[in-house]
C-alpha cells in the first residue's frame, strides 16, 4: 500500500472514531495469568493493523517495545561505546531511545565538554600522548559497568582508547567522565575488562609499541623491539579513580592482543586475552611485502593468552618487576619464569574471548572458522599442572596442548565474533560473514539449558555485519536474559538514504522464548557503536541534582570557587588578570557585563545556583571558543584571554523560563591603546 | 504491575504461542474503506496489552509509531537544529528515530569532521570572527529546507549560528556541510527564513553590534553605536552556495531582532521580523541597573518589523547603499526615507512571527500575552500606504496603527511562543508557561477549518516547557499536516535519571483528528533540539555514494588528488615536506607504511575507491589528532607535521570486513638525530 494511500485511510479511520475514543471490548480465552479477562482490540486498531499491512510479528513487537508517554518502561540500559566519536551512548531498553550521549576523549559543546571549562580540560588533558599534540577524539571501544561479585553494581563505567591506548572512567552519579589515563607503555588499548570485584580495571594492547617505549624501532627490529603488554589499572572503588600509583603490567609478545575476559567463580584470580597476527606480520603494501589482511592470516591457530593475575600480583608485590614508563612492569621473561603466562592455540584471527557465567568455560572463536572453541577451566588447570604443551612459542612462552584443553568444538556459523550468555544456559555468539547470531546451549555441571549441551539451537539473521552482540547482563556471573542487541556495522538498504554515510543498526532481539525474534531496529547515525553493556535499570541510583550550589564534578566535593547568591565580585588581581564569580539563575547573570581590558586573562567561577531538577543553565561568548553547560548546583571554572578590544555578548543557551531570551551579558574588552582596534 | 511481574507474565505468555505463531482471527465491522475482512488481533496480543497495563491510547500510539523492521515507515524526515551541539539531526517520523546527525559548526570525529580533514577545517575556518580564536562550536538555531513556490524542494538545508553571527549551507545530496559564512557586521545570527523561491536565505541579528563592527564601543553609547541587521544572503541555487558579493543588508535599531518569516503568495515581497528589548536595556545587575529580564520588559509593545525586500533589492541595485565590513548596506536612514521598513506594535518580548500558508496573515505574540495578534496583510498595506501612524520609533521609524493592522486576536494560553500550521486550516501555537499546544483556527477568504474562525478549538499538554513547535511542512505555502513536534526543553521526571544533566523531550503529536494525540514521547540526550523543519520522505534524494572514485564532497566535483588503485605512491617534494597518495578498500591500506623523517610536513590524500553502499572506511592515527571517514568514492586530504620521532599504528575505524581488524598501517617517524628521540 502506497503512503498515500495508508494516509487516506487512517485520516479515514480517524473520521469515523469519535473524539479520539478507542473501542475496547472484552473477549473469552484470556491467556494472561491472574486475570479472567483479556482485552482485545478495537476495530481502530484492527484498522490501523491492516492499513499498515501490519505481520502479526510486528503487532507484537509494537506492544512489547512501545514506551508509553512518561512511564518509565525501559526496563533496561544499554551503554554504548560510541567507537570514534570517543564518547558513551546511553540507550533504554526496549524502547531503544537515546537517553544521553556522554562525551568522553571528544569535544561535545551542547555538555561543554572540552569548549571552555578548565575541569573537562584537565581530565582531559592527562591522557594526552604528546603535551604539544592535544587530542580531541578517541575510539572508545568496551564500555564495561563495575563489578561487585562478577555482576553489574550500577556505579562506575570504564572504557579504553583503541586509539590512544588511554582509560577512561565515568561516574554512574552523574554520567560524567572523571579520568582519563594515558596507559603506560602502550600506543594502543582494546580489549578491557573489571576483576570480578573491580580491584583492577585490565586493558590489553592492540597494537604493541617500540620499547623502551617511545622511542623510534625500525620495523624491521619489529620482532627484538616491538611488546604488547596487558595492564591491571588499580582501582579504588570510593574515590571512583585509577591509582596509576599501583598499576602494574606484563610485557607480552607484539602479537595484537584482542579481546578479554576475567575468570570468576572457580576461574577467579585468571584473565584471558585473544590475539592475532601470531605471524607478526607489519604490511608492506606498497614495498612488495603482504598486505596485514594476507600476512596475518598465515597461521592456522593464533594463542588465547592465559594470564594468572592473582599470582602476577604477588609476583609485583615481591619486587619482580622493573620500572619502565613510570610502572612497574613484569617482563615477558620473568612471567614465563614464574608461571603466570602460557598460551592455548586458537583457529586463526579471533576476536572474542568469553567466559560463561559459571565460570568454567572460555569460549573463543577464530573468524575465519564456524566454530567456537570452548575451554574448560578444569582442563587449563590440569594441562598446566602436567606441562602437557605443544611447545613454546619464539619468545619461550609455553602452548598447552590445545586438544587438553578442549571442551567442546560447536559449529555456529560463518565469521563468529563474539559470544555472550543469557540466564537459561544459553550462549549467543556473533557471526560477522552469515550476519546472524547463533544460539547455543552451554554444558558442564551448572548447566540450565534443557536442550543437549554445546549445540546449535536457533540462528537468526540480522541486518547487516553484526560486530558485537550484547545479552542483558550477558558478560556477568548473573546474566538477566530477556534481550540480546546486535550491533550491526552496515545498514545499506534498510533505512532510506541519509548520504553516502550510513547509519549503523541496532537490533533488538527477543531472546526470552526458544527462537529468537527481531523486536525493534534503530538505526544509529551518531557515532559507531562499537560494544555495550546492558544494566537493569534500577540498578542505577543517578542523582537529579548535584547535592549542593558550589558543587565540583571533578572532585566530586565543594568547589572552592563555588559561590551562592551575593556572593558574586569582579577581582582585578593585577593589570593583566581579572578574576570573576558569577552565579546564574533563572533568569540573569549577576554580574551581566564584565568589563575587562585588551589582553586581560580572564578567570570566570560560574555557579548554578539553582536547585530545581533540569535547571540546567548555559553560557555561551561571542566570537570566543566558549560554550558552557552548568547543572543545578554546579560550579565551572573557564580562563581565556580577552585578545581583541571590541564587545562581546553573551547568552544562557538551555531555554530556562519564559524570559530566557533575555538571559544575556555584555563582555566589554576595552582597548588599551585607542588606536588597537577593530578586527584582525 | 512491577517489571519483574511484568516480565513473568510475557515469559508466561511466550511459553503457550507455538513457534512464534500469534493466532490471527477475522471479524467483521470493518472500518478500513476497500476493504470487507479486518483483521483483529489475537490473545498473545492482548495479554501483552493487559501485563502492560496499556491504555487504548497507547495501543494505538503503538500501532500507529512501530517502525516495521526494514520497512521505509518513515513517511517524514525533520531536521532538528541540535542548539550548541552545533549540528542538525534528522529524525523519521512517527518513529522518532534519528537517522543522522550531520556536523555543521562543531567538531564530530566520527564523520572526520575537523578531527583532520582540510576540508572541512576550510569550511568551519570560513567563518572564524578572529582568524588567531578559531571557533569548535555555534547554536545552530532554525534549520530551514530551501523553498520552491514556497514548498520545501528537498535540496538544500541552511542553519544561522546564534553565538557566532554565521550561517551554514547543507548539501542534501549527501547531508554533508558545504559553507559556512561569516555574515558581515553581525555578532549574532538568530531568526533565519529563505525567500519563496530560495532567492536569498534572510537572517536577522539577535545581539546588535558596535558600528563601525568590530569596534569597542562603550555600552553607554548604545543607543547612538549599537546596531542590528537583517541580512538577505545572496543564494546561487544551482551551485548551492551563498554568494557573499551579491548579499546585501539593511540596517536595523539596535533592539533584538528575534525570528523572521518571509511573506508568499500576495504577501511575496516582504518579510517580517519580531524584536524584544525595544527598551534597550543593556543589563548591570552588578552595577545597580535593573537585569534584562526586568529591565526589556518595561515596554507594553514591543515592534514587528515589516520589510518590503523586494522594493529594496531595487535600492540595492539603484546603489543606495553604502559599503560596510565588505558588504553592500542600506543604511536605517534610507530605508525610513525609502518606505522599505516600518513596525507595527506587538504585545511585549515577542518571539515567533509567522506567516500563513496563504500569505494573507502574520501571527505573532508576546510571551507575556495570552493572545496570538494576527495581522493582515491587506490591512498593513492599506495602513502604509494611507499613513495610518501611531507615530514614530526614536530613529524616526515609522509605527504603523496597531488596530488599523490587527485582524484577529486570539486567546491561546499563557506563553505564547510559536505558530506553525496544517493543511486543513488550523494553526497551532507552542505556549511556554502552560506547557502546551493550542490549536485555533484560521480566517480569511481561503480558510479551509470548518470551525468558526480565530478560535481556540483544542489545547494538549506537553511535558515540560515547549520552546519551538513544528508541524509537518507547517512553516510552507503547503503544509502537510498530519504529525506536530513539540520540542520540550524540560523532562525533569519522564525518564529515569541520567544525572543532573537531563535528556530534552520531543513529543510527536498527532494532529490529524479533531483532537489533538501524543503519539510518542523521544528523549534525547545528545543536543538541545531548538527548532525543525519536517519534509515528506520522498522528497529526498541522498545519493547512497559519490558518483566517481576520486570525489571531493567540498566542491562536488573530481578531487585533483583522487586516485585509483594502482597509483598510489610517496612523494618527497622536497627536504621537509612528504605527499602521500593512497588508496583505501577492504582490507588494506596501501600504502600501508608511510616512512617520513622526524619534522616532515605531511601531506596525505586519501581516496576509499570501494563503489559498494555502505563501504565506508575511516583512518585513525595514533597520537596525532587525526580521524578520518571516508566514504565510498570520496578523497580526502589531511595535513599535519611529524613532530616526533617514533612508531605511529593508524587503523580503519569503521568495521569493514571480517578481516577489519587487520586493516592497519604504521607511520614510522625516523629521527633526524638520533639523540632527539622519544615522548616530550
Amino acid at each position: 500500500m502506497s503512503t498515500r494511500a495508508l494516509s487516506f485511510t487512517l485520516a479515514a479511520i480517524a473520521a469515523v472514531v469519535v473524539a479520539g475514543a478507542i473501542m475496547v471490548r472484552h473477549s473469552k480465552g484470556t491467556v494472561s495469568p491472574g486475570s479472567d479477562a483479556a482485552v482485545a482490540l478495537g476495530p481502530l486498531a484492527d484498522g490501523i493493523i491492516q492499513a499498515r499491512g501490519m505481520a502479526p510479528a510486528d503487532v507484537e513487537a509494537a506492544l512489547r517495545t512501545y514506551p508509553r508517554p512518561g512511564k518509565y518502561d525501559d526496563e533496561f540500559m544499554a551503554f554504548l561505546s560510541g567507537g570514534h566519536s570517543g564518547s558513551v551512548i546511553v540507550v533504554g531498553i526496549p524502547s531503544m531511545r537515546i537517553m544521553k550521549e556522554i562525551p568522553v576523549y571528544g569535544q561535545d559543546s551542547w555538555q561543554g565538554w572540552l569548549t571552555g571549562s578548565r575541569e573537562s580540560s584537565e581530565i582531559v588533558s592527562e591522557g594526552f600522548f604528546f603535551k604539544d599534540m592535544p587530542l580531541s577524539w578517541g575510539d572508545l571501544h568496551h564500555p564495561k559497568l563495575s563489578l561487585t561479585n562478577g555482576e553489574y553494581d550500577g556505579k562506575w563505567l570504564a572504557c579504553a582508547d583503541k586509539a590512544g591506548g588511554r582509560l577512561a572512567i565515568i561516574d554512574l552519579r552523574d554520567f560524567k567522565a572523571k579520568q582519563i589515563v594515558k596507559t603506560p607503555n602502550t600506543v594502543s588499548d582494546h580489549g578491557n575488562y573489571w576483576t570480578p570485584n573491580s580491584e583492577y580495571f585490565v586493558t590489553s594492547t592492540f597494537f604493541p609499541a617500540p620499547q623502551p617505549y617511545g622511542t623510534y624501532q625500525p620495523l624491521e627490529k619489529y620482532a627484538e623491539t616491538y611488546r604488547g603488554m596487558i595492564t591491571f589499572h588499580a582501582f579504588d572503588g570510593n574515590a571512583g579513580r585509577i591509582r596509576l600509583e599501583d598499576t602494574w603490567q606484563i610485557e607480552l609478545p607484539p602479537y595484537f592482543q584482542d579481546l578479554i575476559s576475567a575468570g570468576k567463580k572457580s576461574s577467579f584470580g585468571w584473565m584471558f586475552t585473544n590475539s592475532l597476527n601470531t605471524e607478526m606480520c607489519t604490511g608492506g603494501t606498497l614495498e612488495g611485502k603482504p598486505a596485514m589482511e594476507v600476512g596475518a592470516s598465515k597461521n592456522e591457530m593464533d594463542f588465547v593468552h592465559v594470564i594468572n593475575w592473582k599470582k602476577a600480583e604477588e609476583l609485583v608485590k615481591a619486587g619482580k618487576t622493573v620500572p619502565l614508563g613510570g610502572c612497574r612492569v613484569l617482563k615477558l621473561e620473568t612471567a614465563i619464569a614464574e608461571g603466570v603466562l602460557c598460551f592455548i592455540p586458537v583457529s586463526k584471527s579471533p576476536h572474542g574471548v568469553d567466559v560463561t557465567p559459571d565460570g568454567r568455560f572460555i569460549c573463543a572463536s577464530g573468524k575465519l572458522d564456524p566454530h567456537v572453541t570452548v575451554y574448560s577451566f578444569e582442563k587449563i588447570q590440569k594441562a598446566i599442572a602436567d606441562k602437557n604443551l605443544e611447545g613454546k612459542d619464539r619468545y619461550g612462552i609455553p602452548i598447552l596442548k590445545y586438544d587438553a584443553c578442549r571442551e567442546a568444538y560447536v559449529e555456529v556459523g560463518l565469521g563468529p565474533l563474539h559470544t555472550e550468555f543469557d540466564d537459561k544456559g544459553y550462549a549467543y555468539t556473533s557471526l560477522f560473514l552469515d550476519s546472524a547470531v547463533a544460539k547455543w546451549t552451554l554444558g558442564g555441571p551448572d548447566r540450565l539449558a534443557k536442550d543437549e549441551p554445546w549445540k546449535l539451537v536457533d540462528k537468526l539473521s540480522v541486518h547487516y555485519n553484526i560486530g558485537h552482540l550484547t545479552a542483558a547482563g550477558g558478560d556477568t556471573a548473573k546474566p538477566y536474559g530477556k534481550y540480546l542487541l546486535s550491533l550491526n556495522k552496515w545498514s545499506i538498504d534498510r533505512y532510506p538514504s541519509v548520504g553516502p554515510l550510513h547509519p549503523q543498526n541496532l537490533q533488538l532481539i527477543d531472546i526470552s522464548g526458544d527462537k529468537m525474534k527481531i523486536l525493534y531496529e534503530m538505526p544509529i547515525g551518531i557515532a559507531e557503536p562499537h560494544a555495550s553493556n546492558i544494566i537493569r535499570t534500577d540498578k542505577l541510583k543517578a542523582w537529579v541534582t548535584y547535592p549542593e550550589v558550589g558543587f565540583d564534578p571533578k572532585t566530586m566535593k565543594k568547589d572552592p570557587y563555588g559561590i551562592n547568591i551575593g556572593q558574586e565580585r569582579v577581582v582585578r588581581e593585577d593589570d593583566k588578570t581579572v578574576r570573576i564569580f558569577m552565579t546564574l539563575v533563572r533568569s540573569q547573570f549577576r554580574p551581566d557585563i564584565m568589563r575587562v581590558k585588551e589582553g586581560d586573562h580572564v578567570i570566570l567561577h560560574v555557579t548554578n545556583v539553582e536547585r530545581a531538577r533540569d535547571a540546567t543553565h548555559g553560557m555561551a561568548l561571542h566570537g570566543h571558543n566558549l560554550n558552557l553547560s552548568i547543572d543545578p548546583g554546579q560550579t565551572v571554572t573557564v580562563e581565556f584571554d580577552a585578545k581583541h578590544p571590541g564587545v562581546y555578548p553573551w547568552y544562557c543557551t538551555e531555554f530556562c523560563s519564559a524570559l530566557h531570551m533575555e538571559m544575556t551579558g555584555w563582555m566589554l574588552v576595552e582597548p588599551r591603546n585607542d588606536e588597537k582596534q577593530g578586527r584582525k
